[in-house]
C-alpha cells in the first residue's frame, strides 16, 4: 500500500545521523543525545522525502519550514543540516555548544518548551494569510508546509496548548506536527505526570489525529502517515509516534539518555550495533553525503522553478508582485511614514489606546504587512480598524484568509509566540494586543522576540493603575522595568499624540526588535512642547529652562502630571524643566553629548511614574512612584491616593530642591559614569 | 428522579441575586453585570443546597471551598456573601470597586483568566494530601469540596489546560469546575476563536464531564449535576453549564452585556421582568434573608460538629492533633531552625542548589507542612530528598496521596498557581521549582502570589550564565529584576551554604511573602566572613576594611568572584570592601542606620552581578553585569567572554576609583536620598 520502500541507503543515512548526533554531544560533552537517537528515522523521512528546500540558498520564500520545538535535540537539526549541504561544516558540528557557534538554516529559536510549536502555528497562518492574498489561478506561489517536532514536553506546555486549540479552530491544513511519544521526559516515566489522551486532546482541537506505532523502524509507516497529514487541507495534522528515547544506547528508553552525553563503551557500542567502526568520531560514508546530495539537487530545481514562477506572476500580475517582493525583502514602502498623524497641544485629550487606533487606522492602508490581533480585548485595545476583515477559514462565514484581523482568544502566551512565527516567515510585521499587566502571561515569548529579533509590536493598553477600577490584579506596577531590561526590547511609553507616532515609527522601522507600545486608558493631553523629532530620540526636553532648579523626568500619562507640577513650581521660583523618555532603549543608542543635554548636570533630576520605580536610578537622583501594588477605584482616585497629582509632585520637587542645596556639592547628572 | 424540588423562595432568592449584582455595579457605574446574572440560579443552588460553610467563621478549616475563576465576576460573588450572612454590609455592597472596599471570605484573588482554575486544583490537592496524613478511621476531618466557577476565558487559557491536565492524573475527586458555557467572550461570539470541543478535551484529561441544557432556568438540572459530581471520587468533574450570559437584560446573550454596567432602563425592565419593583435599588425581601438564614445555621451546626470531632480526634491521636493544629495555625514547630545547616570557609565548594538540597534534607522531617515539587526537573533542581514519597494517587502505583512531592510534569504556570491555592488551603508551605528563567513562564501566577501574599517558595536553579552551554534561551538576564521589583516578594541569591540557610530561614518565617531562591549550577566556594546573622538581614559586610577606596557590592555566584578581584585591588594598595546582599527586600526592611553602615558614604560602591545591571543603580555609583544576553558554552568560557572575573573586575575597580578621585568631591551613599 505504501508508496515507500526503504533501502540500504535509507537505512546508513539513519545510522549515521545517530552516530554523528551522539558524537556531536560527546565532542561537546554536554547535549541531549536521547531524542536524535529517536527521531532520527522520522527526521530521515521527512527530510530526504518530503521536505522543500535548498540547502543553497535556506531563505528562499517557499520552503517548507521546520521547526524543532523540542529544541534540546538539536544536535539531530545540525547534524541534518550538514548531512543536507547547508553551510555548516564537520568543524562547526564538532564547535557545539561553544561560543561562537553556527546556527545556519534554523527557523525560529528553540528550546523553551512548547514555544516551537506555537511558532509553527504562526508560521503556518503566515502561509495561509500570503497565499490567500498573493495566490492566483495557475500561480500557487506560496504552498509550503510546515512541520513542526514536538516532545512531551512541549505538549504538556500551556502555550501549546492554547496555540493548538486555536490551530483547530483556523483548520489550519499545511501545519504537520510530528508528536515524539517517547514516554519518558526528565522527571522519567511520562505516567508520573502526564497521562492524559494526547489524541483524543487534539481531536477535540479539531485536528486530524494520526499515529506510527513504531517510529523506531517503521520507516514506510512514517512516510505514509506525513502522506496522509499533506493529504487533508481542511485541519492541521498531529502525529503520534511512538518511538524509544536513545535508541541503540544501552540505556535507551529511560531518561538516563535524555541530557547527557553517553558514556564511551555506550557509544561504542551503539556504532557496531548500525554497523560503524566503534572507534572513528564524525564518520560520513560516502554514501550518505551521496544520498542526500539528491535533496540538494532537488531543492535546488524547485527553487529555479518557482523563481520563473514568480518572475511570469510579475508580468501577469505586476502590482502584486511588487508589492509581495517588498514585503519579502522586509522593505517598508516609500514615505509610508507621511501617513502618521501630527498633532497640536490644542488637539482634544484623547486615549493614548485612542491615539495608537487612529495610528493603525492611518497606516494600514498603507502596510499590507501589518497582520493584527488582540487577545479577546479588541473593543478595549482599539487594535481593529474599520472594515478590516477576520482572519478566518472562509467555511466559518466569519472571515477568509485574506483577511488581516486574528482573533486570537484569551490566549496571551500562544499570541506572542505565534507572532513570533508570523515574523519568522517574512513579509508579515505583526502587532498584538492585550492589557500591559497580560504581557506577563506570555513572557516565555516576549523574551525569544527580543533574543531572536522578531519584530513583534505589543499594543499595551491600560497601562498603569489609570485603568482604574479593575484594581490590582490588573495594574501593572513590575511590568514595566521586566521589559525594559529584556535587551533588544524596545518599551515605549509615549505621552500623547506625537509620542505615539513616533512610538509607531520607531517599532516599524525596527526590523529586528520587537516593541511594546505602552498605553493608556484614560485620556491624556497634547502637550505643549511634544515633538515627533524629539520622541524618536527615546527621550527630549519638553519643557525647557535656562539654570534650573529641577528636572522632572517622566513618561506617559504622568509627563502631563509633571508639566502641571512645574507650573506649580515655576509660581514659586523654581525653574522646573520637564524631559520626557518615552523609550530607554532608543534613548541610550543616542551619543552621549545628546543623552547630557537632555539628563544635565546640575540640578536634581526626580522621576515620576505610575509604576515601580526601579530602573528609574539610572536616569535620576531621585524617584517617585509606587512602592506596592495598585488599588481598586475611580483612577482619579487611585492616582491621588499615591500622591501622583500636580500639587503633590510639585511638594516632592520642592524637598529634593532643598535636600541638594543643602548638600551643597554639584549636582551631576546620573549618566556621568565610571564604566 | 430528580431529590430538588424549587420552590418560591428559590425563585425571589435568585432574582434577588440577580438584581442586586446589577445594582452592585450600576452604582459603582463599573463592573460586569453579564456573569452574575447567568450564573446566579447555579450560585443559588450551589451555595443554598450544597455548600459546607459557616458565614459567621469564614475560616473555618473543613470549609468547601469556593473559587471565582472568571473573577470579573466577583458582584455576584459579593452579593452572595452579603445574602448568606457573611461581614459584608449592604453598604459594603454600595462601596463596589472603591478604595477600601472590602473581601471577606474570598479564597483566592482571581481575575486574571484561568488562574482561579489552578488555584482550585490547588486547594483539592491540599485536601487531599491533608485527609490522607490525617484522617482515620471514624476522623473524617478534611472531606471539604473545591467548587470553581470558571468561563470561557478561563478555559482558553494555557495555565487552567497545564492544571486540568494534572488534575486528571491526580484524580481529585473532591473538584467541581462549573463552566459557565455562555459562547460569549469580550471580542463577542466564541465562534470567534473558541470552537474546540470542550467536553471531548476534559474528558481526554480523564476527568467526569457532565452538563445542563438550561443552566438559567434548570435549577433541579444543576442540583443533580451537582450531585452527580459529588458522588465520583476518582475523578474530578466539569459541569458544562450552558447559560444566557446577562440573563434578564435587554441585550442578554450579547457581549455588550459582559463588561459595562447596565442602561437605567434595562435596569428597570430587568427588575420588573423579575417582580422587583423598577425603582427601587439594592433591595433585599425579607423572605430572601430568611431563606439564607438557614443556611448560616446549617453553617455554624457543620462547625460545631466538627469541633467535636477534632477534640475526640485530639484524644485518641494526640500527636497528630497537635501537629495539625499546628499547622493550621501556621506556627513552625519550636527550634526548626536549628536543623538549618552551618558551613566554615573549609568546607567544599557546593552548588548552591545542592545547598539548597541539603537544606531541604534536613528540614524536611521537622516541617511536614512541605509540600514540594518540581516542573520536570527534579534531578536538576534538587527538590527531592531521599525516602520522599509521591504525591500520587494510589491506583498508579507511584506513590500516596500522603506522599509529599508532586511531579508537576512541565507546566511552570500551573504550578505557580498551584502552589497558590495549596497555602490558600492552609497548612501547607508549597515549594515548587525550575530553572530561574522558566518562572518568566509563571509570571501571572508569581505576581497574584506576591500580591495575595501567598508564601510559596520557589527553587530556582541555573540563575544565570552559569549555567554554560543550554545557552541563552536558558539564561536569565531580565528575570531578577522582574522578579525584585514585584511587591512583596522576596529575590534570594545566596552566596554560599550559609546565606543559603539564611535564604530559607526567612523564607520559611514570611508567612504572607513568597520567595525566589535563586541558586546556582555551578560549584561556589564557602566565603570567608560570610554568616548567617548577617544574611538574614538581605545585605551585610562580608569583608571589611577601613578607610576603603572601594565598596563592591554583589550576589550569589559573583560574590566570591567579588572576594577574588578584592584581593587583587588590595595587593595594589585599593583597599576593597566586599558586601554581599542576598535579599534586596530584606535588606530594605533594615533601619537606616544599618542600611548606610553597609553601604556607606566615602567611597565609590561598584555592583556585581552576572545578570542585567538594572535595579543596581539603588545600590551602587557603578554597575558591572550583563547588557545583553548570555552566550552558550562551558561556563568559565562564558564568565571570561563577559568579562566576569577576578582580573577584570579588578581592572574595573581600578578605574572607577580613579574616576572618582580625580571628580574630587566627596563620595555619598546612593541610599542618601531627599525622598
Amino acid at each position: 500500500m505504501s508508496s515507500f520502500t526503504p533501502n540500504q541507503a535509507d537505512d546508513i543515512a539513519i545510522a549515521t545521523i545517530r552516530t554523528l548526533s551522539v558524537d556531536v554531544v560527546g565532542k561537546a560533552n554536554s547535549g541531549h543525545p536521547g531524542a536524535p537517537l529517536g527521531l532520527a528515522p522520522v527526521a530521515h523521512v521527512l527530510f530526504s522525502r518530503f521536505l522543500k528546500a535548498n540547502p543553497k540558498n535556506s531563505k528562499w520564500f517557499n520552503r517548507d519550514r521546520f521547526v524543532l520545538s523540542n529544541g534540546h535535540a538539536c544536535a539531530l537539526q545540525y547534524v541534518l543540516l550538514h548531512l543536507l549541504g547547508y553551510q555548516l561544516s564537520l568543524d562547526d558540528l564538532k564547535a557545539f555548544r561553544q561560543l561562537g557557534s553556527k546556527t545556519p538554516g534554523i527557523e525560529v529559536t528553540t528550546g523553551p518548551l512548547g514555544q516551537g510549536f506555537a511558532n509553527g502555528v504562526g508560521l503556518a497562518i503566515a502561509q495561509a494569510h500570503l497565499a490567500a492574498v498573493y495566490n492566483k489561478d495557475g500561480f500557487n506561489l506560496i504552498n509550503n508546509y510546515t512541520y513542526v517536532f514536538a516532545g512531551d514536553g512541549c505538549l504538556m506546555e500551556g502555550v501549546a496548548s492554547e496555540a493548538a486549540s486555536l490551530a483547530g479552530h483556523l483548520q489550519l491544513g499545511n501545519l504537520i506536527v510530528i508528536y515524539d511519544d517517547n514516554h519518558i521526559s526528565i522527571d522519567g516515566d511520562t505516567a508520573v505526570a502526564f497521562t492524559e489522551n494526547v489524541e483524543q486532546r487534539f481531536l477535540a482541537y479539531g485536528w486530524q489525529v494520526l499515529h506510527v506505532n513504531d517510529g523506531d523502524k517503521d520507516l514506510a509507516g512514517i512516510s505514509d502517515a506525513i502522506a496522509e497529514a499533506r493529504k487533508d487541507s481542511s485541519k492541521p495534522t498531529i502525529i503520534r509516534l511512538r518511538t524509544t528515547i536513545g535508541y541503540g544506547s544501552k540505556a535507551q528508553g529511560t531518561h538516563g539518555v535524555h541530557g547527557s552525553p553517553l558514556k564511551a563503551d555506550d557509544i561504542a557500542a551503539l556504532k557496531t550495533k548500525f554497523g560503524f567502526p566503534p572507534d572513528q568520531t564524525f564518520l560520513v560514508p560516502q554514501a550518505t553525503y551521496d544520498f542526500f546530495a539528491e535533496f540538494g539537487k532537488r531543492g535546488a530545481a524547485l527553487e529555479a522553478e518557482w523563481n520563473s514562477l514568480l518572475a511570469a506572476y510579475g508580468q501577469k500580475y505586476p502590482a502584486e508582485h511588487a508589492e509581495l517582493t517588498r514585503r519579502i525583502a522586509g522593505k517598508l514602502p516609500e514615505n509610508w511614514e507621511k501617513s502618521l498623524p501630527v498633532y497640536k497641544p490644542t488637539d482634544a485629550a484623547q486615549a493614548s489606546r485612542k491615539l495608537s487606533e487612529i495610528v493603525l487606522t492611518a497606516i494600514i492602508p498603507e502596510l499590507p504587512e501589518l497582520l493584527g490581533g488582540s487577545a479577546d480585548l479588541t473593543g478595549s485595545n482599539l487594535t481593529k480598524v474599520k472594515n478590516s476583515v477576520d482572519f478566518q477559514p472562509p467555511s466559518t462565514g466569519l472571515g477568509t484568509y485574506a483577511g488581516t484581523y486574528i482573533r486570537y482568544g484569551v490566549r496571551e502566551h500562544a499570541m506572542g509566540a505565534i507572532a513570533n512565527g508570523l515574523h519568522a516567515y517574512g513579509g508579515i510585521i505583526p502587532f498584538v494586543a492585550t492589557f500591559l499587566n497580560f504581557i506577563s502571561y506570555a513572557s516565555g515569548a516576549v523574551r525569544l522576540s527580543a533574543l531572536s529579533g522578531h519584530q513583534v509590536i505589543w499594543v499595551a493598553t491600560h497601562d498603569s493603575i489609570g485603568l482604574g477600577e479593575d484594581g490590582p490584579t490588573h495594574q501593572p506596577v513590575e511590568t514595566a522595568i521586566a521589559l525594559r531590561a529584556t535587551p533588544n526590547l524596545a518599551f515605549w511609553r509615549p505621552a500623547d499624540g506625537n509620542e505615539t507616532s513616533a512610538a509607531y515609527y520607531i517599532a516599524l522601522q525596527s526590523k529586528s526588535t520587537p516593541s511594546v507600545l505602552s498605553l493608556s486608558r484614560q485620556n491624556l493631553p497634547n502637550l505643549e512642547g511634544s515633538h515627533f523629532e524629539g520622541a524618536i530620540r527615546g527621550g527630549y526636553v519638553l519643557h525647557e529652562e535656562a539654570n534650573e532648579d529641577l528636572t522632572i523626568v517622566s513618561t506617559g500619562s504622568e509627563v502631563s502630571i509633571a508639566v502641571e507640577a512645574a507650573g506649580k513650581l515655576k509660581a514659586e521660583g523654581i525653574k522646573t524643566r520637564v524631559v520626557s523618555l518615552p523609550s530607554w532603549l532608543t534613548f541610550d543608542q543616542q551619543d552621549q553629548q545628546y543623552r547630557l543635554s537632555v539628563l544635565r548636570s546640575g540640578a536634581p533630576i526626580l522621576s515620576l511614574e505610575a509604576l515601580s520605580t526601579y530602573g528609574w536610578q539610572k536616569y535620576s537622583h531621585e524617584q517617585y512612584g509606587l512602592t506596592g501594588w495598585g488599588a481598586s477605584g475611580p483612577y482619579q482616585k487611585v492616582y491621588e491616593k499615591f500622591g501622583i497629582t500636580g500639587s503633590n509632585i510639585a511638594a516632592v520637587g520642592r524637598k529634593v530642591v532643598d535636600f541638594y542645596k543643602q548638600k551643597g556639592t554639584p549636582v551631576v547628572s546620573p549618566l556621568v559614569k565610571a564604566i
